[in-house]
């Protein structure tokens, strides 16, 4: 089988068969193919796409190019959930211990993030002590003893999406949705869940803007996890302004343990909530004991884990088993802590009817919240935090949001991306500034939190492809 | 300028500007821009196409990445042509002695073939002791001397064609318009020359088979020229059956002699009179002494080149000059000899209405007159001759052609590929096997040698856009 052959088959848009997929992935991952075929083969799949067909088939060659993970002997359902992240997305800290209070036990891999504020791993790290280099023996140790382990993503896994990933950021080919749904469901599918919760985010904030992008997606990754025989949930979840309101780092862990403590309906709680019901559906429905469980009864349960106060409590757990420590979580004030504060005002009295997530994101690297460059350090302390949600009602001068920060120049430079208004010029003079925050005399109606879901589990009468 | 910027908005279909592009290949040429990138840019352009602007801006950063040969302190004008190849294009040989016995020196540098036959050099190199390993001293101390210089490709010109070159020959990139075109024409901006003609084939047994290709192709080269500010002809010339009746290196550089020596009208021998009228007019119209010269004049100067011999003698002079044995041209026999002959007869009555140049082309390098690989080495004895043309009248059993060969096993290969009909079964009985040469009771009308000639010419009302 010639490479080139193969480079010319998906050039001229032909579809390439599994045998040619995985030799490709196999040789790449194996060192046996430089770095510009695979760079070719690319921008091929970039420009000329792929089928389910053919993205399934990669996705799967690149998670057998490593360790597969297998919990069979351990959990009677090994449940996963991925999120695609975005401003204040604080989900996986308050969605994990939810679930495993309810006895459902949750091994999680994360990662870091680049852009906006950090992973998953960068949150918790806002936690003095917490240890995320966990070893398959620890994590398998710990859920046995707590039902909960959330361990950084083990290079072993999928090595060969490692190898594409870093190719493709310098390739100018990360934006391609069968690249994208294969390099997901590869780390998912060696990380040997048998139920998988994707919480796919669409809008402003997110990677993919538009619904139909989002939906494509979604359903490839759902198609490519039915193909390997998974129990999937895809939730398209709506990012065009933060999730929680909290954006940074430890004031997103403080909101995690907020929203698990306290009840007031917030958008953040809502959509844990959901995502949470959907992992608990899954691991019930695969119960012989138990069977389909209804949404209603998942909602119910969850809800009261949150208010007996046992969800909080597994998160304590989780945090005190991993060397963190958990009087952090009690008191705020023990979490890292900004220097300087400011409020940005509304420019103008109205409706707050939209909001460019992507400027609060760059505001947030500018703090010095998230990174440009993986090597980049990020304090834990800046970040921000919504004052008002879209569809609010607002009096000019009215706080739209607080930035906390640590040095004058980054709150300066913060506050260059989020003030402004329609008519402001800028301190040069040279231009116009718009405020990142539409504010208009009628109210438009605010997204929903979930645009949709697509479901495809096995033998499963109660989900399939469903509309919310 | 980042490279990811550069290579998202080709990705996108954005033009490039001529900085961006300058840039790219600048850092690609000294080595600071890995193969990686470089592959993703070639696939991005084979698949999103470049403006006649972006390949000029291509093609001028590719010849600026080495030496740039300037003549003009040696030749009034400098005159070269390219001919994109095919089977039995012998044109250099034939246009080369014949245009420097009109008086316009040509200082010309070939490259090696690949597949079908060899290139020119391949073919001079059947004449025994020929070295085309001249340095540019010695091409000016030749041209001076005799008015002729035949050279091999120098590395030091264009050297970033040679990298994009080898890359796009291993992503599966080599079949693009203005990779093509800014791969010749790099080479013949960066060669000197202040006209150029262009021999550019369509047909079966051409890189380009269809005609709106080939014009694509033709017209992107002149515009590329025009640009630089030099003297541009185009003719698109068939390709639909070999040029000349010779496929192979001694048997064409035969064939070349018989040309220059000869009188009787064949298609290579028309072929060479248009090539090389379209060189002399050039030249011609650049001598502020003469100034325009019609096709008629021209045309009558090269057949009196060819009447009185000394287009011949040049021929000869010019190999005597670099190392080469002239008695080689005076008695064909003592050019490499083939041990086996073998006619291949037409397999049915009719008119020979059309030929799969390729079936010819693999024949031959079955044979061992071209290469497979760079590193291969060629048989100059072997090839075929053709012993019809389309149009011609044929009786079942007259012969098609001969096979030239030096091995019992390569010529049953050559002719396996070869003879077959319309019903036979090959000799495993597991497949039918149709004659590369389509026999018919009607005759179609056999196309022409030349299409269309495009020329841009500057400040000369005698050529422009014309189709014959």
């Amino acid at each position: 089988m010639q490479i080139t052959d193969i480079l010319a088959r998906k050039r001229d848009g032909h579809p390439l068969s599994d045998g040619e997929i995985s030799h490709f992935v196999q040789a790449y991952a194996r060192g046996e193919l430089p770095d510009y075929q695979a760079a070719a083969f690319l921008m091929a799949v970039f420009l000329r796409g792929m089928s389910s067909a053919e993205t399934t088939a990669l996705t799967l060659a690149m998670a057998a190019s490593g360790a597969q993970l297998d919990w069979s002997d351990l959990l009677p359902y090994a449940v996963d959930k991925h999120s695609s992240g975005g401003l204040g997305d604080t989900t996986t800290l308050v969605v994990l211990p939810l679930v495993a209070a309810c006895g459902v036990p949750v091994v999680k891999m994360s990662g870091r993030g680049l852009g906006h504020s950090g992973g998953t791993l960068d949150k918790i790290e806002a936690i003095s002590g917490f240890r995320h280099q966990l070893s398959e023996a620890e994590m398998r140790a710990q859920v046995e003893d707590i039902g909960l382990a959330l361990a950084g993503q083990s290079a072993a896994l999928a090595p060969a999406d490692g190898k594409f990933y870093a190719l493709r950021d310098v390739t100018a080919t990360v934006n391609s949705i069968p690249l994208i749904a294969a390099s997901i469901m590869s780390k998912k599918l060696a990380g040997g869940a048998q139920g998988i919760v994707l919480d796919v985010k669409v809008g402003s904030g997110a990677f993919t803007a538009e619904l139909p992008e989002a939906r494509q997606l979604a359903r490839e990754m759902v198609a490519v996890g039915r193909a390997a025989g998974r129990d999937m949930v895809a939730l398209i979840a709506d990012m065009n302004q933060p999730l929680g309101r909290a954006v940074g780092n430890a004031l997103e862990v403080a909101e995690a343990c907020r929203t698990l403590c306290h009840n007031p309906p917030t958008r953040l709680r809502e959509h844990c909530l959901i995502v949470a019901s959907a992992m608990l559906q899954l691991a019930r429905a695969a119960d012989p004991q138990i069977g389909t469980s209804w949404p209603q009864e998942a909602r119910r349960e969850l809800e009261a884990r949150l208010a007996d106060g046992s969800a909080f409590a597994k998160f304590q757990q989780l945090v005190a088993a991993q060397g963190g420590d958990p009087r952090q979580l009690e008191d705020m004030h023990r979490l890292p802590q900004p220097r300087l504060q400011e409020v940005i005002p509304a420019h103008r009295s109205g409706y707050l009817n939209a909001i460019d997530a992507t400027a609060l994101g760059r505001a947030c690297t500018a703090l010095g919240a998230g990174r440009l460059r993986k090597e980049d350090d990020i304090d834990p302390a800046v970040g921000l935090v919504m004052r008002a949600e879209l569809g609010d009602a607002l009096e000019r001068g009215a706080p739209l949001l607080t930035i906390y920060a640590n040095d004058e120049g980054r709150l300066a430079a913060a506050r260059h991306l989020l003030a402004g208004g329609e008519g402001s010029v800028s301190r040069q003079g040279d231009a116009r500034r718009l405020s990142p925050f539409r504010i208009d005399e009628d109210r438009c109606e605010p997204p929903p939190l979930i645009h949709e879901t697509i479901a495809g589990v096995a033998g499963n009468s109660a989900t399939g492809n469903a509309t919310q």
